[in-house]
Parts: C-alpha cells; sequence; structure tokens
C-alpha cells in the first residue's frame, strides 16, 4: 500500500496515527493502573494470535502502544487497518 | 544512582544493558512465538505487579524488551536491578 492509500484509509480508524512515511500504524491507550494495561495488551494479543497478524505491543504504568504493520512487505497492509479497527472496538 | 554506581550493578544482571546514560536498564528475550513472548510478558508484569516496581515491557513476534527505571528519581535505583535480577530468573 502506497501513502496516498495509507492516508486515505487512516481516516478509517480514529485515533491511531501513520509512522515512518507510512509504513506503520500506532495508537495509545490510556488506563488507570497497570493492571488495566497489561490485561488490554493480552485482549489485543489474543485477538492478534486468532487473526495471525501480530502488532508490537508496549505497555506500562497506565498505557498501552499498539503498532501494527505488515514484516512482509515492510509496510502497510490493509489487513493492519483492518486490525487496528477491531483493537479499537475493544475499548469502545 | 550515579553512572558510577550503575556500572557497577549492571555487572551483576547479565544480559541486561544501560540506556540513557544510565538511567534505564533493558533487556531483550526471544522466544518461538508471539504467544510465549506475551505469557512471558505477563508473567513479568505480574511480577512487578506484585513489587509495586512497573517496567515498560513491548513484545511482539519472537520478543519481549523489558526496561527498568525509576520515574520519581527519572533514573536509577537499586530496585531496578534487583527486579531485572528477578526477572532474568524467571527464564533460568
Amino acid at each position: 500500500m502506497n501513502h496516498d492509500e495509507a492516508a486515505t484509509l487512516i481516516n478509517q480508524v480514529e485515533g491511531w496515527e501513520l509512522l515512518e512515511s507510512s509504513t506503520k500504524l500506532r495508537r495509545t491507550f490510556t488506563f488507570k493502573s497497570f493492571i488495566a494495561a497489561q490485561a488490554f495488551a493480552v485482549k489485543v494479543g489474543n485477538i492478534s494470535e486468532s487473526e495471525d497478524h501480530h502488532p508490537d505491543i508496549t505497555y506500562g504504568w497506565g498505557f498501552c502502544t499498539v503498532i501494527f504493520y505488515t514484516h512482509k512487505i515492510n509496510g502497510l497492509h490493509e489487513n493492519d487497518f483492518i486490525m487496528a479497527a477491531k483493537v479499537s472496538d475493544l475499548i469502545s
């Protein structure tokens, strides 16, 4: 997917941003404890395992940041946006 | 803790490295799946919750990186090295 395609799709996943010339998709979620952030990370991880499309997940006290990209193409695929939407749905 | 003290203690936690002028402590662990990395992250998180000293944890397919530092002093405390040793013990 090129930059223009990514720039169009990003509007469909509120709260997510494009990184590194549209090769990655990131969103940070905030929480009121470490354990709440960890529980969210695990939910994201379990969805990504069942979809076989894994993000990088960073969490600590009160936050969880999720980054999607497609290793095989070293950039973004439509799948990444689908996963981003599914992750967002976890908190809506 | 100043740089010299940190540089001495780092020798006691094999596999960990000092970051950003000795203000953080990092180690990356490798795994053979996403779920194994996530399971390790949760073990680290649960220990850190019980000790009330929380790292930043990043994981994805096959890896888990743990970073300890003490927010209150924006640097390293002996506690960070104790936690690093406990985390390392999880895999030994």
